[in-house]
């Protein structure tokens, strides 16, 4: 294994000294990047995910155009439900639909327990081919989605601004959407397992549709399937990140369910967070992803904000609290890099 | 005026000893209501709105058949921009669609300074003919957007999840946004005034969009206009409620800003504010809308864990944590209604 070259990331995941804080930006491969939209010109986005050298591509692009400090495997949380057996459409106006939602006990049977070597195969030659190209630059990062988000596109099947369906599902159904959640589990663990196995330095489980529980309904149905994931997953010393968007306490419960790393989204005080969690966790985050629409003075002011709100000390991840939006100017996001980089550095003095 | 039968829900706003908790719930006049669907049925959405005999029908609903503790006025928030000098469509569909959204300086001078008593005299005629209809059942609740969400939807002019016009829109330019915000809380103001006049007993002020910020852009955008909101109000001792719809913070600050009730999502934890925010201000809510998909035993769990988290003593008024959700079945409702009534006794002891 290639030594790497910057390391500043997985040293900020341990809350180890670095000389300045770390960037990545979620969704940095994607639609924002002219590169990224010719690749996406000779293939749609699932073709993409299951073509190793067009994945490895847009993956290390903005390592390179943007100068972040990790790169993420260019992929999609759904091909997990899609490997269990689902059929999933990806259409860029209407957003994922699966065309056999569950909503019943009965459904389950449809499910089968996946083989990431094989049944993900094309995920797993996707890191080995980009941690080659990378060839030690920076960290790459694997990622899943939570049981609790996977089961709500289970579940939905598309979109639905109620979530009607899923929340009909747990509280009328609550024995089935614990059966469902466990399923999930054991294949989201064993497929982060894998990539782990094929050389990611890192991983991030996306819990993107935990902030439409309420805490106890959290509680019962998203922190304990995220704790069984981290506690079945083979690994040596990569770091966990859970991504909790929309959840505005649990952090220190998901600490103590073994996440090395949370990442906030923008609408709660990262410094307020890192009062609350103490040494317990490191934090990743959490500008506005809008900001960077703004003008150059107005990206720096606030990044500037997010970083003095950290204050002072290791563990801080610099990233968006959600994706890069599609319309967003690359040279912004390049800015917002520059500016962390130079800025940053008198919090590590 | 006519002396009040049921005033509970005014005690409660002013955190006076009452013999239970009372309740009501947003959006109760919906279409989860069969015969809220039939008088739907003879018009359109905004034409109820604009005949104050079909509001009134439609706002009494819920007082007779669930047995909630107060009734709001049927109407939108949207008609005030539309008073403003903006085309409003409503489209059950899509959701509401303004026609010429506002992006630049030169766009205000479109908007008018709105006389409620003539540019909204519907609404008004409604109020009184409400207030004449309920006999001092229960106290009538009026109601308008915040200014900080009302200008979201004049920018955005129809939906977009990720609300890049109004976001591109405050960060580029900030001066014409704080102009437009001023001129949307002096016609708020001017409403919600004429609304006391013409009879409500209470104001809730909607602050939708709240969540979508950032704690220190809130503090910038939506919070300072709320506050010359209810410093600008007409009123003698009408309570002002504040619906802070994905606020997880902040909420010290609102009862700073004048609210007399803070009205809280179903996400954050209704005893945790309490704490926080002590003898400030009376709490509204929160029980997640989705509860109410479920099977009675649920829904009086789920009722009770609401109760007891805000525990003993004046102060709390039963609610959803938004608005009622269109199929939800309204016996659900009404046993909602009845388990709040009968429970919440031994809190007030």
């Amino acid at each position: 294994m290639q030594k790497l070259k910057n390391d500043l990331f997985l040293r900020a995941c341990k809350r180890l000294k670095t000389e300045r804080t770390p960037i990545w930006i979620m969704r940095q491969a994607g639609r924002y990047l002219p590169q990224y939209r010719k690749v996406r010109e000779k293939a749609d986005f699932l073709t993409m995910c299951k073509t190793p050298e067009l994945a490895a591509e847009v993956t290390i692009q903005p390592v390179d155009i943007i100068g972040v400090d990790a790169a993420i495997i260019f992929s999609d949380i759904l091909v997990v439900p899609e490997a269990m057996g689902m059929k999933l459409l990806m259409n860029e106006g209407t957003g994922p639909i699966f065309l056999n939602p569950l909503r019943n006990e009965s459904d389950l049977k449809y499910l089968k327990e996946i083989e990431s070597e094989k049944d993900l195969k094309y995920v797993l030659d996707a890191i080995a081919l980009t941690k080659k190209e990378l060839d030690g630059k920076v960290p790459l990062i694997g990622f899943g989605g939570s049981p609790w988000t996977l089961m709500t596109y289970m579940v939905e099947g598309g979109g639905n601004k109620n979530f009607s369906e899923i929340k009909k599902f747990i509280y009328n159904k609550p024995d089935t959407a614990h059966k469902l959640l466990d399923k999930i589990a054991k294949a989201v663990s064993n497929y982060l397992s894998s990539q782990i196995e094929a050389g990611v330095d890192a991983v991030q489980i996306f819990d993107t549709w935990g902030g439409i529980l309420s805490s106890s309904d959290y509680a019962e149905f998203s922190l304990p399937y995220i704790e069984k994931v981290i506690s079945a997953l083979k690994r040596k010393e990569e770091p966990v990140i859970v991504f909790a968007k929309g959840i505005n306490s649990n952090f220190t419960k998901l600490a103590d369910a073994g996440a090395d790393v949370i990442s906030l989204d923008w609408t709660v005080n990262i410094g307020e967070v890192r009062k609350k969690i103490g040494s317990k966790a490191a934090l990743q985050g959490n500008l506005d992803p809008t900001v960077l629409y703004a003008g150059l003075e107005k990206i720096k002011t606030e990044a500037l904000k997010v970083m003095e709100s950290y204050g002072s000390g290791e563990g801080h991840i610099f990233n968006l609290g959600h994706g890069i939006l599609p319309d967003v100017p690359p040279e912004n996001a390049r800015y917002l890099v520059e500016v962390v980089k130079e800025e940053s550095k008198k919090y590590h003095e």
